[in-house]
């Protein structure tokens, strides 16, 4: 077995116009951590450490990436009154809320060194704090070398 | 260690009447899987290749599933202005709004050969989508032959 | 390969008066069946067995766990009409679908026998349901001994 442990750092910005939603495509760098690897069959963990950003997958499209922001938006709205924000002053409780909902971790299948996505399904990193960050995404690969049935 | 991947395939079509949800409970397909894999103990790792559909567990009661139905219709509704939508013309800007805010993976312990799932706890594909879909649900068992101190 | 499975118990109590969510900070009890298990680098699965509760990570300062309560309380209100609750009279539909759409399981890498959460970030167990109830979290870990590339 291997385990292969690599970050990808994000320096990211999730502007108030945007909603404070910025998403980032980290596919084409977990591709370059998979070839690198040398993991053949196994999984790939990536997980962010962190309380105001989350990771999962979409169609990295304009248009799509709007219809996303707008949801969080709806459902966690930045200006409802909040608790967090008038005890740290960072006024970014709604950051967090979303960040618990969304999730820190994803897990994808790897088969004869190529991951189990679908045709247009990128691994996004989604920013909600309300400043910079400088996120340090971790991506873990474990299995083994050599061809697995599929 | 052994790695084993499998798919189970899915003739999906979640109606209009039913708010563009259909949830299908794999668990028995799973379990199949299970016993063919010879993986005592590990994790099984169970992936959705795809953006306009989901995995996730619940207790498969038909009551349960209409109210889980509808609130997705309420959190991210379908008659709503989408920008996806208009690039696309496919009309399901919802469809994946809702997989990438619910989630494409899940992982389940395996303990002596059996999924540790709680007694009413099915694991579920949803599919979001608006039309039909052939989908090909990935199973990756991981881990060893044995009896795990459990 | 070493492959340790644990259990977290914890008896939770989610009133009604805090909208039916509660929510428990495991990660100290992680921590020390981590020190036990002597795996190095790999990964810890985090998973519940049951329908009507999740698992997630958060910050766990009071403000912000209340605000994550609201967020449940806006999203899959407790008193709308609900279809479970008339065929098993639990009146726990909102659990249900609360704990469907959270979801069950979390993965979190090690690396050198340290989980690798944010500073500020613990893992927690949700309680939805409407009674109290005796959890028992499952955690696997599954790994080397060694030092891993970091």
């Amino acid at each position: 077995m291997i385990i292969v442990t690599r970050t990808v750092k994000v320096d990211t910005n999730a502007p108030a116009e945007e909603g404070f939603v910025a998403i980032y495509n980290i596919t084409p760098k977990v591709q370059q951590h998979l070839v690198e690897s040398y993991v053949a069959n196994g999984i790939l963990t990536v997980f962010l450490p962190g309380t105001t950003a989350a990771i999962g997958t979409i169609e990295y499209e304009a248009g799509l990436l709007s219809d996303f922001k707008n949801m969080w938006s709806r459902i966690v709205p930045r200006d409802l009154v909040y608790t967090h924000k008038f005890l740290w002053e960072e006024n970014n409780a709604c950051s967090h809320v979303r960040a618990s909902l969304m999730g820190a971790s994803l897990v994808v299948p790897l088969v004869n060194k190529r991951l189990i996505l679908g045709q247009y399904q990128q691994i996004i990193l989604v920013e909600f704090d309300n400043r910079t960050r400088n996120r340090q995404v971790v991506l873990q690969f474990m299995g083994e070398k050599g061809t697995a049935e599929y």
